[in-house]
């Protein structure tokens, strides 16, 4: 196997085509055969196999930077820099993780497991290069560059006015003058194309301008996760025709050459005139990168012809470099059904998110004022029903969390019932747009949170464990926990009636527990609150002790606002009171004792005790070993009642 | 008085041209003699006046929604929207808020204190207006439009099939079909340049294509609060130009008509052919948007010809139309200096800003390593001086909080010592960058968290009462909160070594006080633990304390990580423990709790009191009002210590 001589990047440079071609074919067969046993990201990581391999073959990771976004299209790079051990137990927690991670190896030049991150981190490091470079350059002269200079006002300008006053061979030499010491790394941003509907990708490319040695590889697989949403979207295959207009173009040319000298001059002038304004008419050419491409993502030999033009461009000035991939990649399950393939994974028949799915379906069908939104989790959610069925009600905005959550307030604003599905690790992205928009205009905008507590595989990146406490700071907002399915079903009819404030419901990622449970249960001794889905781990514990003493369960599934008044009854005749959340001390804890101290009955928290999920990252491997590293598995569970 | 007339916004569409310029001299006038006297943002609002007045003229408010963005531009708005008494007291608790606010007035369509929101709200608003009337017409005849048609597979663009299908004649009697009866009301957007940085301004123009009485009204004054940053707003003043091309192409025309007929029309195809790629070349344009502009904004008649056609294309098609104003606009002084009027302000003397300011030129003097980042808010963090020196190490983003903060993270991965100055209510908006680029790559990026705590006379959209706990959630931040001015230069000091950590120091907007408290004063029975800019009503209520008992006083610097071994030690020889913190419960009080639990003394928690901010909306007014409102002033906490 070829891949067996590539211990480090650098090996690659010396293969020949044919083996190149041949070490794309194998890295396919890895990435399957990893992924059928351990699940993960199967077609984006066939998809882009061409890609890193020429980009590794060209630059030099882990001196040029490669800074993934999305994170889950890195496995190919994995398996090319050293980590092929670690990705035989991929996403486990002595493996590699699904994303990059500089912890992880230091060919990750940054974490990437949320979306539209990578050129505003990749600004930050060339920036951080070229100053240093330029503060060694000044110090060695002593110049007074660094300071006083009125003309550069602003940092991220710093380059603009020698590039504007000097022509581009004059560029290279400044260039030199300026820096290209030690440090003349590449900075290599690898898009993928979903993440192009995320406002920070904007924010970056309004701050990209004048930085050289900068490459933005956008891996076009047409579509996002669920399906291609938006302007953006619709701009992009519009490039993908600019090949066309190159022709029409050449044309032009044929046809000035074939008039009178005078005429053909006047004409072109007035035309070229006439097109000042709209002579850089490609949008990433407004923000000061020049484009290149579209350019076919599997054709090896191309990809490294163009990486190597590339990477002289960008001596110049910043580069966008299109390249067309197809998703799943030479697999032809995978090609065939993306959306399916983006992930692999099992059982999915009666997850909390399908119980939600079907749900909203059946309330939808008796209130047309409900409608739904999705940041590109359309399926995730559990929403594929829904928008078959209800297309004008259902609105995917493409990973867009913040235009989703301020959106959904305009809805509600006109009396719409927006219900907003969304992993509880991405909302974090929107929590300022839920309290300025949602909540300081207390409009009843309907949360959806999946994927709420421990993330399972996913690991760090995608811990849902910060929902509650990050939300209940903003008072009016109602947050709901559903113990099983049936709880789950009830809070929904709720959330979809005439109510005047936002409220959230969160679940996690899981089969849904099919137990309906009272509200309470009435024991003796214990009292436990049992918050969400952890009831089931709660009851099994219970059913693991064999002495008669029976705790009583609360399965609160209203953690805000908390009932006090019950509290303080049941608090009266039980000796303890534990309590259980799938989350960061902060949420139901920080809710419980600000009331507590309102009501000057803090000596109520002497017999509590509170368990949640660690702070620390959490490590990649099953939800259920990661309940048990909190003590909230049953066994857990178990001995924490009989301590 | 033309003003005395206008009691409601219809008011002013009796009025003559004439009388239309009269009223925005006076409009001008109540501006700047309420600014005078309450503060408030001048120059913006002088800018607006007839961009309002001629919006009024043309479209009906309330029924046409007027979404302002960002809303420090609205008062002529308001003193046209029956609010002239409001206005009196403007930024005060019983007065008008500096912002629109719907609760405060049905011609406020929307919140509007943080910037870019207002087309995501936009979209909104007019999405269930869309939606509400197709399914009017649905219910009365009955057809099956809202179900299983496949074609429409997404809502959001549930008209696309029908626009691009017929002529511009057609869409129009579509349109009338699908809706058009009782509420085909129009939806403005009015929108500062400044707002034209965040990245929901594209997350929102992504999905804004097709969507009919649509209206982006770009107030454009060429600048956003501190300077023109971004290649958004070079694009802008690109646009500025475009009128010259349109004399251009005039003569293009003229020299084709000049040509012979047959020359001429293959001239032309060819032109047209080869431009094909090149047509939409307006970058809103590509968004969907038909672009109308620029316009001069202090032309009242030319605005309201503009409005109506607006108007009118608005039926077809959403539009962006661009308006020139100037900052200041009729009053020389604002004019003069945009930055300084941009808010007008008293006692910059010796705030906290100004000490951070001087103090980080000092240590950026001898460390090059120290770089700062702010978005937008260069003088607002004291910033200036900074800037003026060390240009090339200042990197103002604009109106960028999530870009901020990676770029930040990224500058920081490749060691230099980046310090990201922001204001407590805007750093919601990276919370999530805060995380994932942050504190889980555990990168020492420094956030200067100003104006934190309670928000004065910018009131509930600008409470800086959050931020500690929000980011208590993440584990490996430091929080800092100097009780004065000494304290600030020394915690500066410790932040500009080689910190492994990120960390956070917050402040108010305040005066910095002067005292230098030692970390602990020794005293008797009361621990007061105190956090931050407290100390000082602090110690001014223990003075007002005649009988011979002294308090201990712990002036906390250091938030988090919590000296926990120290506070043992104390709590043992106190009675009472009171804690006294500038944000909402769940900051210091969760960092304590959560502590106490893991340490096994929850016990302790029953001889301690927290004194928090309230999380309800705060009211406009001075900060020490807004104190005193929260039991923190000197004489409310001067009776605590006596309860």
């Amino acid at each position: 196997m070829i891949l067996d001589l590539i211990s480090r990047p650098s090996d690659i440079k010396k293969l020949t085509l044919s083996e190149l071609v041949s070490l794309c074919s194998e890295l396919r067969s890895e990435i399957i055969r990893i992924t059928s046993t351990n699940g993960g990201h199967l077609g984006s990581n066939l998809g882009t196999v061409e890609l890193i391999v020429a980009a590794h073959y060209v630059f030099n990771c882990p001196t040029d930077r490669f800074v993934f976004d999305v994170g889950h299209q890195a496995y190919a790079h994995k398996l090319l820099t050293g980590r092929r051990d670690l990705m035989e137990k991929l996403r486990t927690s002595d493996g590699a993780s699904g994303f990059p991670d500089p912890l992880e190896s230091e060919c990750d030049a940054f974490i990437a497991g949320h979306a539209s991150t990578s050129i505003s981190a990749s600004i930050g490091i060339a920036k951080a290069r070229d100053l240093k470079n330029r503060l060694l350059v000044t110090n060695s002269s002593e110049s007074d560059l660094m300071e006083g200079d009125p003309a550069r006002r602003t940092g991220v300008y710093s380059n603009v006015h020698e590039d504007l006053s000097t022509g581009s061979t004059k560029q290279k030499t400044d260039c030199g003058e300026f820096g290209k010491k030690s440090e003349a790394f590449k900075v290599i941003s690898i898009l993928g194309d979903g993440a192009m509907s995320g406002g920070m990708i904007y924010e970056a490319l309004n701050n990209i301008a004048y930085i050289k040695d900068f490459i933005v590889i956008l891996n076009d697989n047409q579509m996002s996760i669920s399906e291609s949403v938006g302007a953006m979207r619709r701009y992009l295959s519009k490039l993908l025709m600019s090949r066309k207009s190159l022709t029409l173009r050449k044309n032009f040319r044929r046809f000035l050459d074939s008039m009178p000298r005078n005429l053909a001059t006047s004409i072109e002038s007035l035309v070229k005139r006439s097109l000042i304004v709209v002579k850089g008419s490609n949008i990433f050419e407004e923000f000061g990168l020049q484009y290149i491409g579209p350019v076919d993502g599997h054709n090896i030999a191309e990809l490294i012809e163009v990486f190597k033009n590339v990477r002289d461009i960008a001596n110049y000035k910043p580069v966008l470099l299109h390249i067309i991939t197809r998703k799943g990649m030479g697999y032809t399950a995978a090609e065939n059904d993306s959306t399916k393939m983006h992930g692999v994974d099992h059982d999915k028949s009666r997850r909390y998110s399908d119980v939600f799915g079907k749900k909203i379906v059946e309330l939808a069908r008796a209130d047309e004022k409900i409608v739904c939104i999705t940041a590109a989790m359309k399926n995730g959610c559990g929403l594929r029903e829904f928008a078959d069925l209800f297309p004008e009600r259902f609105f995917d905005v493409g990973i867009a969390e913040e235009h989703a959550v301020t959106f959904a307030a305009g809805l509600a604003k006109e009396g719409l019932k927006p219900f907003i599905c969304i992993y509880s690790t991405f909302l974090q992205r929107a929590i300022d747009q839920i309290y300025h928009d949602v909540s300081l205009q207390n409009l009843p905008v309907r949360f959806i949170v999946d994927k709420a507590g421990l993330p399972g595989h996913d690991g760090k990146t995608h811990a849902g464990i910060y929902d509650i406490s990050l939300l209940q700071n903003f008072d009016n907002i109602h947050i709901f926990s559903p113990g099983s399915r049936g709880d789950l079903e009830e809070l929904l009819d709720v959330m979809a009636g005439e109510i005047s404030y936002p409220c959230v419901l969160r679940f996690p990622k899981a089969e849904s527990f099919e137990v309906l449970h009272d509200e309470i249960v009435q024991g003796t001794c214990t009292l436990i609150i049992s918050c969400g889905d952890l009831l089931r781990n709660i009851l099994e514990a219970i059913e693991m002790i064999d002495n008669g003493d029976s705790p009583t369960v609360w399965n609160l599934k209203i953690l805000k606002p908390f009932d006090f008044e019950l509290f303080y009854k049941l608090a009266e005749n039980h000796e303890r009171i534990l309590v259980f959340e799938e989350g960061v001390f902060g949420g139901l804890s920080n809710i419980i004792s600000e009331g507590l101290i309102k009501d000057n009955k803090i000596e109520l928290l002497c017999k509590m005790k509170f368990y949640n999920v660690d702070k620390n990252p959490v490590k990649p491997s099953s939800r259920s070993e990661q309940l048990k590293n909190c003590h909230l598995s049953p066994r857990e569970i178990k001995e924490i009642l009989q301590g």
